[in-house]
């Protein structure tokens, strides 16, 4: 196969010419066995399973959906006490951060802490990431209270709204399981890096906004989450502001920055900003209790039941039309849990060099939702800011996560009547610094300077929340980072080539200014697959390409333009349309006596040119293997026989 | 900038080495223009304008718009000739035609004629095609009559009706000139060939369909367009069935079937096929006439009224709820009439070798359409079947269709009585004959042979017409063919390269199964631009081709790996996700104490390579212009230092 078996003029150097293979033809269930395999198990998880015993295969079975199995065989004392530092650290920030979480839902501030219960278990059985700290998150407590509120309200029917979360989050644990199980995680990948970076600030924004409610210790407060509203909602009463609640609220806050400042500059002290909350609640706490601040406008946290999660299976709501309401909730906030859940594991599985697989990730997570939901939790997820305090507090294993859940069982069952005087503002503060955190500006102005479109789906994500909703700020970023990949196939680009000096190689002399023109000859490079979308424009961009040439070639009176090629390289497919398109290209080259190769289509491009019988029409000896042997054995024709541009006799040459 | 200007170890081939250029930085805007210019205006529809004094713009401009300014002045009494006879050749079969297609929209006929007045006469002086003959099409009648229907009961309300169909119009060729004014030509491009094969074989079965009420002579009919419900409805009532009028509808069907037949056989004889439409209605008319079979269940046209268009700017509806409906039909109709308008005059240019500018034909046929709503039109385009017999009729020009609409002036000031007694099932025989060939099942046969996806999306628009909706099939169509696009980009396809024999050059293994392994050295390609909605399904994929060659090298006892290469010549484009995932790579890759290295990144990619800083990071040494320079390096470091495969040794190398 490696040189030509097909006749050449003679005198050239046929040494040098090899063929472009046709891939043998495949089986038609073989290659869609092939591609399905490529698309739904790129990671091909039953690699492990092969040539292994019926016992082997169940364990390692259960090893995959339950990697407890995996690393609990292999524990250590020495991991348990690092695991046992961590979880208590994560548990400082758990019970704090799961409150606030709860008030921003609308929901009964005690539901921060069942979610910190039962979830975290399922998750230290099921999860795969080490670093991963399973809790509440804020944007996801936002996006349910603005998404259930259109239908409930939660003030008149605090009943139903709760009812609603439960079932919000059964149908995001559904989603999430399912997308898991049916190995569909692919599609998380559709919301971008930078769609996150604008859709976290933005989201962050909009939390931090309503917090201006309880800072300021105001009593009525738009229930719109969009700038616009919130601001008006707070200048149009302007004399109903606290005060003493204000004063309260930046302390708490600059308190938290400080220490939170303190430790990035100090890691080993990542314990100071880890327990800032904690003494936040329990210093404002003592503070309201001494100085009975409850009576002067400070509102507080009040009753918080004693005892664990009680069951809530059977407040599921699965009527109309509150069902589908549940179902567009769960399905938003599930998607967006599990992007920062999966990101979350990702990056520091990547730290400490071990494998995460996102689509077990996703069964995780959604059985934790599942079983949440059935426990009297609501949403859950994996939170960038409780796994990093966990990785920098040195966890070992998933273990650390059942630490703070038992550390969150003692609180629920002894603990839970200490945070009566706990003032709203606090959470509030807290909040307000975690947030602050989520605005990542850095990373906007590096998308900025790196990729102006990555930085466009940025800054509409974060235009979208801030002045629309989130969902809208979603959809918007996430329509912006589609149309990006639309257009790149709808409009890809096309280079001429030019060789490179003191070398056979040719490269785009865009790129390469100093490469050389060859006379007589036009070379093109595609830089996408041609199908249906770009067939039009690629039609008539070549043409442009051949007339630019031809006009230049009149201008500055060199040898007249003979051969087209097209280096295919990058053509990685083509569909029917792209066919037709090539057939029209052959055509309108042949009209003006010009003769058209092609240069190195790969297997699939090549397999649909000879199904098609393009490949007869153009002639096969006009597939060349590189640039190089395309442009020698034109210049070789050319200088030859120096064919007369007419038709005809360019026909005779395709014919030859 | 040819030789590399960096150490290299000493008795390499330095001269062999050539640079990758990081391509000049460009302004911002200086990139955004060019982008820009490149996504709406690929065709440099301004050239011409360049360097011409402001009396020849003012005229070039009125050409571009008006086409009839650039061909009249150079008309000829030779063109005069051929394109009479192609004017009353496309009149015959536009009279019959138009009345049937009017019918079928639950029009008055008389508006089938109209449309073939105005709409042909403003197509005359705008449109660029010369073989385009304007009129109305069956599937653009039936939809509307469906998705009006929906809405307004045209028994109940025909006025209204009538109304709705004339804003409808007008709404379609507002959405069209504004899809050409604003550059948005290729929106229409993502309607692939392939959707529009099975969309337009399901239109036309179920157009077949249809028929079937008056060829059986049927009072009652269903008002869905669906196979099953059409089924239902026919053979519900089969006592009503009608003889007669089946009898006369075969013979009528098997007429035009032959001369068709005929026609395709013996292309000289084109006017045998497009006279026998009129034919046989004279033939109809006259047999209801002698044997008065309009009274013994024949149902007829009956009156048509006298005289031209009647204007209707004032019906246009501009009210909800019906604004609403007549906007999103416009929308519907409008883009499938566009699609066929603009490849009937692409298809018919390629054969003339002149060119169609499709943005200028979209205001054309929009213009068209607006005056049309105006003039009691309705919906018209270029279709396929007129526009053939126009060009094997040997139009010249344009004029044709104002020879055609003269003949129709003509018809609707003199001649209307004359089709009292045309009988209805003579046009179901035309609707049915010009019909049966627009199924095309040869085209569907060959998309299968060539390209499995592409025969999907053509299968799903067929079955989604055939069993739902026109509208149904084509927006599953559309997905279908989208998520195609999607998956190439999500599910890129990586390859191992290999070196032919006797060449310098690598090529993937699969196609060229005797390209040989490189020891030591994993090469990769990746076929796509590197993008958020593929950068995690990479990073996996490449560490499973390392793990793969791992353990290939363990169980051969080859030469370890050390050396990966990567050939980014394939990769287009690459976005923030894309650097992050390289840069992840790079720590894969480090860790496991291998190095890496890039062939030939385009300009884009090393753009932001460089800015990224990922360049630094790699040290620019690692990147090389073809993987043959690549491989040699890696060799020659390979075979005389043999670097230890542990990280620090490997750290050492990247810094040297």
């Amino acid at each position: 196969m490696g040189n030509a078996d097909y006749a050449y003029p003679s005198g050239m150097n046929v040494e040098s010419v090899h063929r472009v293979a046709i891939p043998p033809p495949q089986p038609f269930f073989k290659s869609l066995k092939y591609s399905m395999k490529e698309t739904f198990f790129p990671d091909d998880p039953f690699r492990k399973f092969k040539n292994q015993p019926a016992s082997k295969r169940f364990m390692l079975g259960l090893q995959y959906f339950f990697p407890i199995f995996e690393w609990a065989p292999k524990y250590t004392l020495h991991f348990l006490k690092s695991d046992l530092i961590s979880g208590i650290t994560i548990a400082s920030l758990a019970i704090p951060q799961g409150i606030s979480y709860a008030k921003l839902a609308n929901l009964p501030p005690i539901l921060g802490l069942y979610s910190s219960f039962t979830p975290p278990l399922i998750y230290a059985m099921m999860g795969s990431s080490r670093d991963l700290a399973v809790g509440t998150v804020a944007v996801g407590s936002l996006l349910m209270a603005s998404m259930l509120g259109r239908v409930v309200n939660f003030n008149e029917n605090p009943k139903l709204f709760l009812h609603l979360a439960f079932t919000a989050t059964f149908f995001a644990g559904v989603l999430q399981a399912s997308l898991g199980l049916f190995r569909l995680g692919f599609i998380v990948d559709f919301v971008s890096h930078a769609t996150i970076v604008g859709f976290m600030g933005g989201a962050a924004t909009v939390v931090c906004l309503q917090q201006l409610k309880s800072i300021l210790g105001l009593e009525h407060f738009t229930h719109e989450a969009d700038l616009v509203s919130v601001m008006r909602s707070v200048f149009s009463q302007t004399h109903e502001w606290r005060w003493e609640s204000a004063v309260l609220g930046c302390c708490f806050i600059f308190f938290l920055l400080v220490t939170r400042y303190f430790s990035k500059r100090q890691p080993k002290f990542f314990w100071v900003s880890a327990m800032a909350p904690l003494t936040s609640v329990i210093l404002g706490s003592l503070l309201v209790y001494v100085t009975h601040a409850e009576k002067h406008g400070v509102q507080v946290i009040g009753n918080l039941k004693k005892g664990l999660n009680p069951p809530s299976a059977t407040d599921l709501v699965f009527v109309s039309p509150y069902m589908g309401t549940a179902i567009k909730t769960g399905f938003v906030t599930g998607i967006i849990a599990l992007a920062e859940g999966i990101a979350v594991g990702r990056s520091f599985a990547m730290f400490k060099n071990y494998h995460i697989d996102g689509n077990k990730e996703m069964i995780a997570i959604g059985t934790m939702n599942i079983f949440g939901s059935f426990t009297s939790c609501y949403l859950t997820t994996g939170p960038f800011s409780r796994s990093a305090v966990n990785y920098n507090a040195g966890c070992k294993t998933a273990a650390s996560n059942i630490v703070m859940a038992i550390a969150v069982m003692l609180t629920l069952l002894f603990l839970t009547p200490l945070f009566h005087f706990t003032p709203l503002v606090v959470l509030s503060a807290i909040i307000v610094s975690a947030m602050l955190g989520l605005i990542d500006y850095q990373a906007a102005i590096h998308l900025w300077k790196i990729d102006k479109f990555d930085f466009l789906v940025c800054f509409t994500a974060y235009v979208g929340v801030v002045f629309g909703s989130v969902e809208i700020g979603l959809v918007i970023a996430v329509a912006v980072s589609l149309l990006r990949v639309l257009l790149f196939i709808a409009r890809p680009r096309t280079f001429l080539l030019g060789n490179i000096p003191n070398s056979a190689v040719y490269r785009n002399v865009e790129q390469y200014p100093n490469a050389n023109h060859i006379p007589g000859i036009l070379i093109l490079e595609i830089d996408a697959p041609i199908y249906f979308a770009n067939a039009s424009y690629l039609r008539e961009r070549i043409t442009r390409w051949i007339d630019e040439e031809e006009d230049r070639i009149k201008a500055t009176e060199q040898t007249s333009l003979q051969y087209v090629i097209m280096d295919m390289t990058a053509v990685a497919n083509i569909d029917t349309s792209g066919i037709s398109m090539l057939e029209e290209c052959k055509k309108t080259v042949d009209r003006r006596g010009l003769q058209l190769a092609l240069v190195n289509p790969g297997s699939e491009v090549m397999k649909k040119l000879n199904k098609s019988k393009f490949l007869d029409e153009l002639g096969q000896k006009w597939i060349y293997l590189t640039v190089e042997e395309a442009v020698g054995a034109c210049n070789f024709m050319l200088h030859s026989y120096k064919p007369n541009p007419m038709k005809d006799e360019s026909e005779g040459w395709n014919n030859a």
